[in-house]
């Protein structure tokens, strides 16, 4: 039994895992996990791409086979940006190497944090959509800063679970509840702070779409395995969050009654 | 790819989910449920079973059957059982029903919390296991009282998350923690307590071998859905167990680089 | 012993709480609650007494009553502003009627939330300070926010905990203990979302400076009493802070060991 | 304003903070903490005195002193002890030397987390309650193990929070609001696990009647001002408590509304 599928930008989609392709060990295991995880989306970091040029030791080639190979479609994101006017120029060139209209859009305002910076990505995210772009943003958790990015065109969210890298998983999930709550119809995807497969779990248990993660595979002990986990996790979390959780209780509820009929229904 | 098989009581097995088979919609809906969850274990209460008896609108049967057409196998357990003499009357019963050595032993001291009695569980573990029994005991989350199970005899044990049918998860993640770091040999389930797919991740993830649920299952807006729900989810935990969490820090950490070489290995 | 005093503004302040005068049962209950609490800042709704006019059943002059009989300072604010336009004409409104250059900035975002907006209230802080009023404005826990607040001349911040009245506590304790670390000399108060004593503390133990609640003594069963239970919380965090918390650590350390000298010196 | 006074086996008591006197930097500290902290309790290791003897440099006498010079009582502890027995003989040699019926009853079950023993801890509380004493029993949070000790003759019952020394705080508030809600006519005490005043505060407002601390004061940066915090926490949270606090709700809820009355009453 498989989870609903979803879209982005109109684009039909099943896996609800979008996997990023920095700091794997090698090239082979980048093409292992992303098979292992069944992510159709995979996200490249421009800066790294165009930046390292003839030396870039197979990477871009190895990124470009692995998503041919697997049917994934590739999301270029701009991550290392810090102002507005950085990230539109980057993004321009990226629709023309990759030819494609999607921008995962990431303009960091904090160095330690590497935290979103709303102004910055909201004056970035108006200028793109103009420009034809389908802008996926990288955001803070925030409502009333996601509603203005809706205002400018973006129709995908992505709100941070927690500091890239970190692995913390959702750091506030009170927030991430009320987006949920608050925009029912935009596809929000959490992206950052993803650690472990239980994280992944909860966003979707949210009502999240999917979840965008690097580091908790790039980085794991077995990387091919935790790919695995992680495409495991999110159909678990969909399928959960489909299927109606049960409710909560203080207290016991007797799960095996000793008198009255077995079946609530004869 | 599949997590790595374990056994109970040298019983191989392969699934890390236990299921219980009380309260579902109907027999079918329990059938599919059993299906779905792709559990090798399923739990059935004796005092419904003796208790019922013909007029059990097929409960017994159903559950034969289930468990007959999928391979699993039966793991009667004691629910309702109020003291260490109740218990074990009902164990010999049920080797002689259900022609197994297997019990899930169920001693209950607290009709609100429905939490295991740790002295009538421990005198009850004491005579089943010198009576020939493999005995799975629901017991609390304490490390003195899991030890004093392990020195009468037990090879398996099941201590609580929460609150049987609360769905509240884990509610002393460092008390389990802590056991599977003192008990690293011995099987250890959460039994009770597990209301989604994410709690199940995290029990897995802790290092547990598996866990037992009912109600989350069973009382479920779609039990069959989320018996799936189930069988990815610890499917995932455990996987990420084997695949190495990467360490949580309090800040960020750059998954994509703007410098450097792209893989850590040319 | 007390704790070491403060200032906001070049304002010497002892009390580390500020209070709120909404929704008291009298306005008896009210001076007991402000004398009991010993705060030395009071904020007052300025739609409410400006709207409320000679119908204000005693409030304005019970306040200023008040704050006269135990020294306390008056903080006007903006609450019920949607638009950095209105909050700037109510401010200055508040600075004729109040004879005062301080004003505590709201400007809501949404209203189920009733969080800052982030962009109104940026604006709004920008043009008070340039017209030479002393701003505390309500926020959000986001540190790019908070880092442009400054920028445009706020000289404290108080960022939400938590919705306004909705008791939660911190919800976000990772950011806040990230606010005080990046902004070391600023004077931090928690604003809104303080439910009990204990989230006083915590906010305090984070190293605040102060934290500022209304309904948690307001619509307590007993205001005055938790006046006073929120006046030692404050002490309490802030001399747990100046005193040096033990590092927490996973497992234990006998604090009585039975051997060795009793005193670390002879 | 102060909370009410409470008593334990009917000794009047108005503080609800009880003092350990392990590991402080030296006599004068001591002194200091337990006048600051204004304890009327004050626990000593029985180990720690009877082994020392003439050269425990000041430790008895010190002790002795600041008990008598503020007041306070004396409850000796088996702090150390690992068996029943050994337990009772070190109880009986502790009446002698401090003519006192009270004692702490410790009986350590695990050498890393230093957990009380259920088993022995209760065949060593049966007997001296037996042989007149009045017993302190530290336990765990676990109900049916706490009913045990009633049944036995204890009236006071001091669960655990956290491993001794480990300053985590209460790990299982679900667990500890159980049992006041089941045993609402109970002395409470917290004992072991505290490391800030907000976990005092939790515990207070979880309507335990006091905490029992030592590390958190005695190896703090400034072991005299933490008491002094400790010593507010504690009426905070029990003025809390007494107060009534507000229920928590999702959203928010204005505190200060811009129509109506201003007070609920004229």
């Amino acid at each position: 039994m498989t989870p609903t599928p979803w879209s982005a930008y109109d684009h039909p989609l099943r896996s609800r895992l979008l996997l990023g392709t920095a700091g794997y060990p090698s090239p082979e295991v980048l093409g292992q996990a992303i098979a292992a995880s069944g992510t159709q989306v995979v996200t490249v970091g421009l800066k790294r791409s165009l930046g390292a040029g003839a030396a870039d030791n197979g990477f871009i080639a190895g990124v470009r086979a692995a998503v041919r190979d697997h049917g994934a479609r590739l999301l270029p994101n701009t991550a290392g940006c810090r102002s507005a006017r950085e990230a539109i120029t980057l993004a321009q060139l990226a629709r023309e190497l990759y030819d494609t209209r999607w921008i995962k859009l990431e303009v960091i305002g904090d160095e330690l944090t590497l935290q979103p910076d709303p102004w910055e990505t909201l004056t970035a995210a108006e200028a793109l959509v103009r420009d034809g772009f389908e802008v996926f943003p990288y955001c803070t958790e925030d409502l009333v800063s996601c509603r203005r990015l809706l205002d400018v065109g973006c129709r995908v969210l992505m709100p941070w679970g927690a500091p890239i890298g970190s692995g913390q998983g959702l750091i506030n999930p009170w927030a991430l509840r009320t987006l949920r709550a608050r925009l029912p119809d935009v596809p929000l995807i959490v992206d950052a702070g993803i650690g472990a497969p239980s994280h992944a779990v909860q966003a979707l248990e949210l009502g999240f779409d999917a979840v965008l993660l690097n580091s908790a595979v790039a980085k794991a002990g077995d990387p091919v395995r935790m790919a695995a986990a992680m495409a495991q996790a999110v159909a678990a979390g969909r399928l959960g969050w489909e299927a109606g959780l049960i409710a909560t209780q203080d207290l016991a509820s007797a799960s095996t009654p000793v008198d009255g009929r077995p079946f609530v229904l004869p």
